[in-house]
């Protein structure tokens, strides 16, 4: 029921509220991080933009692995021809849907139990990695239990590529020593893990420590290319590259307040409410924000604002498109194509 | 890229994360809504379930006028030719693809300033509401302009049909005397702009106030279709009947936590984490959902598990589609086709 995709020169132009992308920002992160983390040391993070488009300026910038969330972001980035080295990091019971892509694409999949593994080997899926909690109360199996899955796995005839492991729990800290040592204590545990089950992969890591995990062979990062308000915070070298552009639709009579038409319908709202450059977000409805100027700031019923969103990855998940602009040039259009599950 | 929507019998055949809802608590919450606000009196609010199908039952029930958050919500109950009398209980500064629907449907938009108005009249919208802002610090023009813009309206040779104010910030109030006396007050400003205005509608209230609000000539309710567990603490008469399915997919080694597949990008996060019969919410990822089970409960890995959401509208506008069941039983799909904008 949207409107078609048309391609807009200007942004003014946009029906709104409408996903952006400044390309300039985009482009900068793709390279600040290739320069860190180049080529197959880096397996990009599909969760956090999907989109095959952005994903195959990933690949054509040497990073032609990736991890993906859900089934449907594997499906759709074999489809798509980007299925070269793909990573489920994530557990599944019904596998068959990654069984049925092992004709086009590598294709493998965390297991952390014996029912992860027995679907995995249930679908034909003949690659896993085996994945390890290394202190995120999520998944992964005990460290001192990887080994044992790991020959159950080349029982099964199953080719095990290394280990997973999350330090998820670290990724937005403040205080880069006590980061520091953290991830060195959930890399040890990592490191205890990969030598009890072997293969090439210590898969790990993410946007918050992809330049102080030493011990990962390949940093599953997603965020850095669009980044958010939440992890800016951090100082990572990182530019904010997604917003959501509003029209001021309403402004209060005595002008202590004014409305735009985006709300938390568009928005990820997880991380709390979005920011606003020249006034204060009062709060988000589902198709309205209410802002409160700047002292000293002029609005007009018709301005186009821009929503810079909390949290980058459920914000990109709930649109159709983003349109990739320099300044408010709109030069290109991409897709989301892999969204829901 | 998501699967295609198979017809299942049962939950258990269903990939998580699914949307379900329960067909007895909806039809029982139809029947006692339609019991206190029979047909007209009642103008339901599309943007709380986003679904062509579920407005049709309305329409069964007797309620065949209906109220949308967006423009798109606009074409697509015109298309499926529930248009009998469609008001856009929103602000638009392009009302273009609005006067586009006028050849099919009837369709009327709310303006609460001279830029609205224009944009109204520019389209070749024939019919409008005054909105008057009654309170809640959003859109809605002050009551004392409220009689000016609808001159300006009759002017331009356009209806004025009548007036709305939502009294947005009194919904949720568990004290329901104080709540009474705020919705009073605000719709004696409603009553004073309705005298300055004329025309026969006085469109206000929601689910919060359905039952006390005796200003309003028609309620624009929608969450008591699905309620969630924000609205369920004020002791509304509706039963909760939007959950979404998931599955545990890992369970800590030591039994103190679980994971199910669904998480943040499936939910509507901005009243706060969902709630889980049998456990508590620890925290939701992207995919993810942790919980600490109540003791005395048993989990396996495969378990299915139902998160019932804190926030029912972001939480369906996330899904392609709804399950109804009855029980464990699924006995029809709803697409959810009036997502985006």
């Amino acid at each position: 029921m949207s409107p078609a995709p048309d391609r807009f020169d200007d942004v003014e132009q946009l029906p709104t509220p409408a996903l952006l992308v400044d390309e300039p920002a985009l482009q900068a992160n793709i390279e600040t991080m290739s320069e860190a983390r180049p080529g197959h040391s880096l397996r990009p993070h599909i969760k956090a933009f999907k989109s095959t488009a952005l994903a195959a300026r990933l690949a054509e910038a040497g990073h032609d692995i990736f991890c993906c969330a859900t089934v449907a972001e594997m499906e759709g980035m074999a489809h798509a021809g980007l299925g070269a080295d793909l990573l489920l990091a994530n557990e599944v019971l019904d596998a068959s849907r990654l069984g049925a892509l092992t004709e086009t694409a590598r294709i493998t999949v965390a297991v952390d139990s014996d029912e992860t593994l027995a679907a995995a080997a249930r679908a034909g899926v003949k690659e896993v990695l085996i994945d390890v909690n290394v202190g995120l109360p999520r998944c992964g199996c005990d460290v001192d239990d990887a080994g044992r899955l790991a020959d159950a796995a080349r029982a099964k005839g199953i080719d095990v590529r290394g280990v997973m492991g999350y330090e998820g729990h670290l990724m937005e800290m403040v205080d880069r020593d006590k980061q520091r040592a953290g991830v060195a204590k959930s890399m040890e545990v990592l490191a205890n893990a990969h030598r009890a089950v072997g293969g090439d992969i210590v898969s790990a890591g993410g946007t918050g420590t992809f330049d102080i995990n030493d011990v990962a062979t390949e940093i599953q990062a997603g965020s850095y290319l669009l980044m958010d308000t939440h992890y800016a915070k951090v100082g990572l070298p990182f530019r904010r590259a997604l917003s959501v552009l509003c029209r001021v639709i309403s402004i209060n009579t005595n002008g202590n307040y004014l409305v735009v038409d985006g709300g938390l319908k568009s928005l990820g709202m997880d991380h709390g409410n979005p920011t606003v450059d020249g006034a204060e977000v009062f709060f988000c409805s589902d198709e309205h924000t209410t802002l409160i100027p700047h002292e000293g700031t002029n609005w007009a019923i018709g301005d186009l604002v821009r929503l810079w969103p909390a949290h980058v990855d459920p914000t990109v998940a709930k649109h159709e498109r983003m349109h990739i602009v320099d300044g408010d040039r709109v030069i290109d259009v991409y897709d989301i194509d892999l969204r829901h599950w």
